[in-house]
């Protein structure tokens, strides 16, 4: 290659004329500072390397499915060990039982399972199973959660039609009031509650749940025979090695599950508690990879691995030395720097910062400096990350909050993302 | 375990335990003969083996995936080798730069691809680039066609409302007139036309596709600005190398593609023509695993295989000496059997079997010799069998129709096909 080219654009401008917009979901650039890099070539433990080699520490685990390190020995042995001798079948094999009793025996509320592709898939399911269970139609959601990117449920309406969100009544997180409001709108056709185990909305500070608000959601559900979703797609096995509620003492009458549950290798999950079994063998839900067995083998061993390490806790620590040491960084150099939600998922806000104009200067610093974080999605820890990972992170923290506070009187507004202040 | 047990009871009677129904989607043997096995444990070639160790010649691949062979060793090589350097990280890699290109390359009417998970997925995601490139609702589908089991497009309504199937014209497979009058019907609110690229609805005999009928669905596409979308999730490179309807010169505006396209390894695809592009980058649709590299490399390599070796033609010859083969020995017996759809994709069905009293009883004695075969859904053959597997499948068959001439004026109706009936 010529000077000044690299993979990474010749992957963009061949995805360019492939893809559609070059790249499209979640995974997309498109809204992360320019420089941020498209195209990975490797990935081990709690690094990633881009098109052209360039390692990073990620915070974004896959956007979730990094739990205890990419490429984890163990779990991709097993996954391997599975696929050379059953994996896509004319039928399951003997892993769909054994991971459903596995994951049956981790989760409360649970009785049953029943496992599919996407986390969309999940909460679709759960939706469906809920209209059955009840023969209503409504479905309380919080607004600005996210549930998938169904027509139902995408966050973004191109291609859909009003009739795909029929029936739907949205209210606050964590606001009872608005709850109950939702409820009474709902009257004596309310299917289901959906639920966030904790809020994790793009752009905006993330929320514990308040345990009023779930216990109120609990009660609308035994009060009327609705069902409550507690959507775990994003943090499950990330907050308790139960549904996320356990934590709270609420439990659902159905959960989804997505992302981590085999440490990455394509699986999600639904549970859900006896009384609805019925209901959820009566809906009519299937895919052509859904009954696979490698997954699934990774499935168990991921979930041995959640019951029998110290995963959660070595996350959680990490989690808070991050915190503490960031928290006296942006302090020492004078910035309003909000750390939201659990500790091991967190989300960093600048005060004033509307148009991300600090957020997005403050991560490419980061990521200059081989620290992979997203300015505005919660990000997640994995287990092998390690004290040394937070050291790095927090001496690059230190001269990105420094660089920042030279540069912050000439920082523009970040154009692509003026949408968050009009 | 005692005598009389076997590993296949046991996974039974676990699974009944901690999965709804016991098993769930079209890999449920509920509707299938009495002592269909359930559960699988190994796979290789053309064989799968359940899970009591009983080997089967398996004529439904998996119900599809399965194009090159189980278990294919330079897919399959594909794959690990991939997995061992990076899967799912926090963006793609290159792969799926190659795969669109290969995609691309290799059917016509395509400009671009988008990489999902499901066949549904891809479904979806064409009903949505329809609606977002025309700007209106209305979708025109044959009835007793599948699209996935998404709540808009599940053949069982359980779990859904109304609602989720708003703006949707039904017509009838070959049928000109119910085509035109679907069209009128939808008027200036046509979004796109649905086309499987035959006919393989369940319970019925299989059509190829009238020219007449696909150039009519062309020409409204091309007269009213709607867009034809070929759902090749099941048929896709069973028939051609290109997109199915290629052999009959119509280009759809978007194809859908799943199953085989890396011979199992889970990836399902949207293809679409330049003028849908923009609308395609509009809409919002992702998934947790949808950029996962091994699946990804699996489908470049299975690409690869399609392009360079005989499959198709090996496939062809192979599935016409089973129909000639088994046509006569259906008459020899004196049964009227037909042999419907592309001779690599075949569905059998017994004259005067409404109930499924025949076909049940010829595919328990082919089951029980060791073939595999459905009563009411398309089978596929893969380019792993041969024509020893032939003679063997022709050998059972005629011992089937043999002791079915015997016991057929003993038989009676079928208890769980007499939904068929009624």
């Amino acid at each position: 290659m010529a000077q000044g080219d690299s993979v990474q654009k010749d992957l963009l401008e061949r995805a360019a004329a492939v893809i559609p917009g070059g790249m499209y979901g979640h995974q997309s650039v498109g809204r992360l500072p320019d420089g941020y890099p498209q195209f990975f070539s490797r990935a081990e433990g709690a690094r990633v390397w881009d098109a052209d080699g360039k390692p990073y520490l990620d915070y974004m685990c896959g956007y979730g499915p990094n739990l205890l390190g990419y490429g984890h020995p163990s779990v991709n042995a097993a996954f391997v060990k599975q696929l050379e001798v059953a994996d896509t079948l004319t039928g399951p094999t003997a892993r769909m039982v054994e991971y459903a009793e596995a994951f049956v025996g981790m989760v409360s509320h649970a009785a049953w399972a029943m496992f599919c592709k996407n986390g969309t898939d999940a909460t679709s399911m759960a939706m469906m199973t809920a209209r059955a269970h009840t023969g209503r139609r409504k479905l309380i959601l919080a607004k600005g959660a996210y549930h998938g990117a169904a027509p139902w449920c995408t966050p973004q309406r191109t291609g859909t039609t009003p009739s795909d969100r029929e029936h739907q009544i949205f209210c606050v997180y964590n606001d009872i009031d608005s709850l109950n409001a939702a409820a009474a709108q709902a009257g004596d056709d309310l299917a289901a509650i959906f639920a966030a185990p904790i809020k994790h909305d793009a752009f905006v500070d993330q929320s514990d749940p308040d345990l009023a608000y779930a216990r109120r959601a609990r009660e609308i559900c035994d009060q009327t025979g609705a069902v409550l979703i507690v959507d775990d797609v994003r943090a499950g096995f990330r907050l308790a090695r139960d549904c996320s509620w356990s934590a709270i003492g609420v439990q659902p009458d159905l959960s989804s599950w997505g992302k981590c549950i085999a440490n990455g290798h394509p699986i999600s999950a639904l549970l859900g508690a006896e009384h609805l079994r019925k209901a959820a063998a009566g809906i009519y839900v299937t895919g052509s990879y859904w009954y696979q067995a490698a997954p699934m083998a990774a499935g168990i061993e991921t979930l041995r691995l959640i019951r029998e390490t110290d995963y959660l806790e070595h996350t959680v620590r990490l989690g808070q030395r991050l915190r503490d040491g960031l928290a006296e960084r942006a302090d020492a150099a004078g910035f309003g720097f909000r750390q939201t939600g659990p500790v091991q998922m967190p989300l960093f806000l600048f005060d004033d910062d509307r148009d991300q104009r600090f957020g997005f200067a403050w991560c490419s610093h980061m990521l200059d400096q081989g620290v992979y974080m997203h300015p505005w999605h919660n990000m997640f820890l994995c287990a092998a990350m390690t004290d040394a990972d937070i050291d790095l992170t927090l001496d690059a923290a230190e001269r990105a909050f420094t660089q920042l506070r030279k540069e912050a009187p000439t920082l523009g507004p970040v154009p692509k993302m003026q949408f968050l202040v009009a």
